[in-house]
């Protein structure tokens, strides 16, 4: 039997590690980095360093770039799945660094399946982790729901009608993988009446970090990584009580 | 100018808390921990003695029960503000635990409103913290959104419509708040073909933890804290590839 824990390592900001994630860092026999197509280092990685000697990291391809093409991408994911399948043979704790929580949108979903296929015996296990919208909450000030408010959580690579959708509803809507279609998420935010209190931010906790209110997003394409949050009109705002 | 920091504590393990809010709690003058009308040791302050001394932690009444009459309730909100208020009068910087992340249903939200009213020149900042959603995950095994999955988070306090609109929809529903509507939640997942999928979470990392199949709610009330995820029907589900 071998343990195969997906850890989230957060946004970006070593800091953001929980101490959970940082034990199981430490006790795993190895450490998988998931590494860009390009081989430059990726937030993962530059996390895990913190906390682990790089003598214990694995970097491993996945080529998961939206332009790679589709065989590819099943080449990358294949080679990487047989390389973890190795690993998870070799040693009775493997970690898996993935940015964020690995529960939310994360590679580690898929590759946990893939593994349970390759290697019967193997037990997965998450810690979860910090996610962009709750970096971008704390780094803007924009809270993110208060009292009976619903939250939804769209990728805009779902379609632009289910953005739309969740703007039309009460709640507080954070909009995640959406570079490309920058535009569409600001003529969504200007149609619904809520570009005036939403933020949006980019890079969260590297030095290239970016944090604007959205009403300044001209349509050009942003990184794909970006986050925007879009809280509803709130009654007595800021300033409001209890 | 006095710094009021949020600090999301995690659900209950001390263990989910991260290396930034760690030393935060420790960087502060003092830590502030919301206290239940009973005077009972809440998660908060549990999660908080793990890193700094009980010399360093101030104990605030908040009336937070439902069950307490709203005079005494309000009677004890204006004597924690005030409380708070001396607190960032006297120091730097006041720390303020909060279960969870501060920027999600958290009371910390309107003490940071009621304190920037009562003393106008604090800065209030926010470290994120696992929420309890997560934390279910990690434990149950459910994984929370996947590809393009929207994820919509309900408190049900806002209502059993709201909760069947999002049970209705495309993605994963996470329900908060719902100890007394255990009964209409289980209802409503059962209308909408989810409850096979769903799981329930309360006291998660605390000696009581209970993660269950939602399918085993027998409609009898819940901890108030208690949390459910109901994922999407997922193509493939756990045997899936990319």
């Amino acid at each position: 039997m071998s343990r195969l824990i997906g850890v989230g390592v957060g946004p970006g900001d070593p800091e953001l590690v929980t101490v959970k994630g940082v034990n199981a860092l430490r006790a795993a026999d190895v450490v998988v980095v998931p590494v860009m197509d390009g081989g430059e280092r990726g937030r993962a990685e530059a996390t895990v360093l913190h906390y682990v000697p790089a003598g214990k990291v694995v970097r491993v391809v996945f080529a998961l770039n939206e332009r790679t093409d589709r065989a590819r991408r099943e080449a990358a994911w294949d080679a990487a799945g047989e390389r973890l399948a190795g690993l998870l043979r070799e040693h009775g704790a493997v970690a898996f660094a993935t940015i964020g929580d690995p529960n939310v949108y994360s590679t580690f979903t898929y590759l946990a399946q893939t593994l349970v296929a390759l290697v019967p015996d193997t037990v997965v296990e998450t810690v979860p982790g910090i996610t962009a919208m709750q970096e971008l909450a704390a780094r803007s000030g924009a809270v993110l729901t208060e009292g009976t408010e619903p939250l939804t959580l769209v990728p805009v690579t779902a379609g632009a009608a289910v953005l739309k959708d969740a703007l039309a509803g009460p709640g507080t809507v954070v909009a995640y993988k959406f570079g490309r279609q920058a535009g569409e998420v600001a003529e969504a935010l200007r149609e619904t009446g809520r570009i005036g209190d939403a933020v949006w931010g980019s890079a969260l906790g590297l030095p290239e970090e970016s944090v604007r209110p959205a009403a300044e997003l001209d349509g050009a394409p942003l990184p794909y990584l970006s986050t925007l949050i879009a809280p509803p009109r709130r009654d007595g705002g800021r300033g409001g009580k209890l």
